[in-house]
């Protein structure tokens, strides 16, 4: 019996690989190591426990032909579908990059499920379904759901997708709508951005908008416990919960500022105008995690005390990345 | 200046077009002719203001290389997007359909429009996005979103994708959630359906689930009324209604007699246990046009006229279509 983890070798991926391991599952990990990496997989690879396979998700004869030989050689019991995109700037530009990392490969991973009957499905949702709401606590019967970047959009279509499977042959389906989650190994978003921009000019940091948008951010670790934990003790056969800390986040103004003080505590911060950073931003956003709160979940740390830890982090793997001969 | 409309040689599709070109209109039609017939468009064909073009517009490809020379030609200015699969129970066994007819030939309508510059997209979604509410009255701004049947997952994957088109470069886009249309031509449907049957066998009608399944019906004629409507008065640049009648619908089993009045009087009719008919099937669905109504517009016909009507039609349509050599 064994795990399969699709986009295992990306941040979020290879954090639950580790997890899974460690509490004694068999995880097969695929990953097409287009945006993940291997060195992301350090202490996994090689491990009795774990497999990595290098497959193109998007590619449904490839994925099929993978999924099946190992579905033969140790029956799958679950897919905890990761894989997707996770450079929505690039997908705002090019739709189609969301079209193929973020939707095909999860109607792929249902299409290849229900052929090898595999009955349950966990996937990385977001909180990009629900575009603007200006604000307001967003609650997960909350509608209309319009999201404004092509990463939302196909991140909703996948779990229409997902919705439609479980009204017919699917048995179980988790359903995460996940904050901004940070920590390491960070390949993306707004610390890791500023760390890299700052060890290049340590004298200015060019801030996209004004510095006032405001999202709540969750640590990996917190993610990856919210998730086993619904996994364990969500009632329903197809459920759906955000994910997220307590608070209403923390603004990039303050975000810059930490950074700074971290790693260039001289450098000049420079905001634009617009209260949008970038198009598909969405400049002020709350979230309730009262769902998985009634649950009995809580995080540890809230966004403050998360990005604090993630810009050490994150500062402390890119300086040992420089390290590197 | 001209107007494309896709699946037009489809129920909805050719009606559409025999009022924009009534209308003045120069209207391109592209269908696939799969589920579409030429002989839906009596009339169209020959027109010195219609031209249709056989176009599979699930491929990309030959998709914009159509669109592309007739944009040339005559500059299109807005596009109906009407193509989709109709066949629901099939969507629901090949979940491939569904993602092929309904979304695809909707993510290709978008990057081609996105190439070409084309401003305006008018969509036809479905109150199939919605999925089941127990019957609550659903209006346009509810949530959760999820669909039980493929192509509702794949309507509702659509209007994501063209929201998030809409957050950056299309200029203005209408999405019409249609309840259950009826009228001729007919293709398909549960009128259709019963008149098939009775009259292969006029002695007996057998009826998918227990007959108690109510849903609201809107001829097809206060559908087009509808979305024209709209689309001259909608202030917002992107915007979504539900259309449909006011009342909250009629039974299968009022359907069934009804039909079984006017085609096989004589008609024993057996219904199931079931309150669902099929896999997919919303068994109480219940559709607010309070948004509709607040801009202006009320349908001519209820729920018990349109069903009238569309039997008599559809009816008349079907012993014509006998009565060819």
């Amino acid at each position: 019996m064994s795990i399969l983890i699709t986009g295992v070798a990306g941040f979020i991926g290879s954090n639950i690989a580790r997890c899974l391991v460690q509490a004694g599952h068999l995880v097969i990990g695929f990953d097409n190591l287009c945006r993940g990496k291997r060195s992301n997989l350090a202490g996994l690879i090689g491990h009795e426990r774990f497999v990595l396979e290098t497959v193109e998700l998007s590619d449904g004869v490839v994925y099929r032909e993978a999924l099946a030989r190992a579905h033969c050689h140790e029956p799958v019991t679950e897919v905890w579908h990761m894989a997707a995109n996770s450079d929505i700037s690039a997908g705002i530009a090019d739709a189609g990059i969301d079209w193929r990392d973020t939707f095909m490969t999860t109607f792929n991973t249902l299409e290849i499920m229900k052929e090898l009957k595999i009955p349950v499905l966990v996937f990385a949702s977001s909180s990009a379904i629900y575009g603007d709401f200006k604000g307001a606590r967003i609650r997960e019967d909350m509608g209309p759901l319009l999201p404004i970047s092509n990463y939302g959009a196909m991140k909703l279509a996948s779990e229409a997708a997902i919705s439609a499977a479980s009204g017919s042959w699917l048995s179980r389906a988790f359903l995460y709508r996940f904050p901004n989650v940070i920590g390491v190994p960070a390949t993306h978003g707004v610390i890791y951005d500023f760390i890299h921009r700052l060890r290049v000019n340590p004298a200015v940091l060019d801030v996209h908008g004004n510095g006032t948008q405001q999202k709540a951010y969750l640590h990996c670790d917190d993610l990856i416990d919210a998730m086993l934990f619904i996994r364990a003790k969500a009632p329903e056969n197809f459920t759906y919960y955000n994910i997220g800390p307590l608070d209403m986040g923390v603004t990039v103004r303050f975000i810059a500022e930490e950074v700074a003080a971290l790693v260039a505590p001289c450098a000049k911060i420079n905001y634009g105008e617009d209260s949008r950073g970038w198009v598909g931003d969405v400049p002020k956003f709350a979230y309730s995690i009262d769902k998985l709160r009634a649950l009995g979940w809580k995080p540890s740390l809230d966004s403050t005390a998360a990005v604090r830890r993630a810009i050490r982090d994150i500062a402390e793997q890119e300086m040992a990345s420089c390290d590197k001969p």
